[in-house]
């Protein structure tokens, strides 16, 4: 089977649990080696990579994933707008240009697009 | 033309009735066998198959729609998470391993997403 | 390079700042001719074409995207449903028979789906 490809689209920073939850559940279901998986935060979402208010297991979840493959990406515009510092992020998040632009390209790649 | 094909994403239980009446003005639109539509309900949107908290309307609305074609399905993890009993489910709900694994197979196949 | 096609589904009126700052930041992206950008709006996101309850810039962004391309459309449906005239609309807004058959044929033509 050709490798499945999914992109999980977080722009509320309340959807995380539920983002990460949707992703270690597909994981289980499929194998970590089944499909390619990337995050694209935007917008309020961002906030959560850089602290998750107290919601330490959020942080060590999205580590963990990325550990196994799962991609993290944060809109550089939305970073901006929450005035968090670039250099400040964790080591397993990317920054793209505009987070749109990443989830368009992607889904022209053939991902499914999933707003969890 | 080819015959449609379409999936709508419930993952918010207060998101049944727009979805449910978004099913219903499409179908009315292009016509009951113009389309196949699929419903994945996972998250906190499974509960809305056991007990419509007083909105019997809309298990109602799902048991018709089911009649003229549209499938509703269920991730098995949420059913899980949310203490339901499998065995107790209407029986036009089909339970399916995991809510995201169903989505992206379903994208693969051509279906459009649709977040109501 | 093809040009990228992309639809915002807006279905919240509360959304819409967002989905306007989206476009706006993928527009500066990639550079105003470089997408295809289509909006539906549905449900209760109609009601922003009418009154923006006072946040008046709001329509002005929609009236200048739709300036430089940017294709709004709104679910007949929806307007009915919220007792509003489709002849009092914004001259930029262009009312479709119903919005999820419009997002399901954008889809078929290759426009990748965002829900912002």
């Amino acid at each position: 089977m050709e490798q499945l490809k999914v992109l999980f689209h977080v722009s509320d920073n309340e959807c995380w649990q539920r983002a990460l939850m949707n992703i270690q559940n597909f994981l289980n279901d499929i194998g970590e080696r089944g499909a390619d998986v990337e995050v694209v935060a935007n917008a309020g979402a961002v906030v959560a990579y850089y602290s998750d208010g107290g919601q330490l297991e959020l942080t060590d979840q999205m580590a963990r994933l990325s550990g196994i493959g799962v991609r993290f990406t944060a809109c550089r515009n939305a970073v901006r707008a929450h005035s968090l510092d670039e250099s400040l992020k964790p080591s397993f998040v990317e920054v793209v240009n505009a987070g749109i632009t990443e989830i368009v390209k992607k889904q022209g790649e053939g991902y499914a697009y999933i707003k969890p």
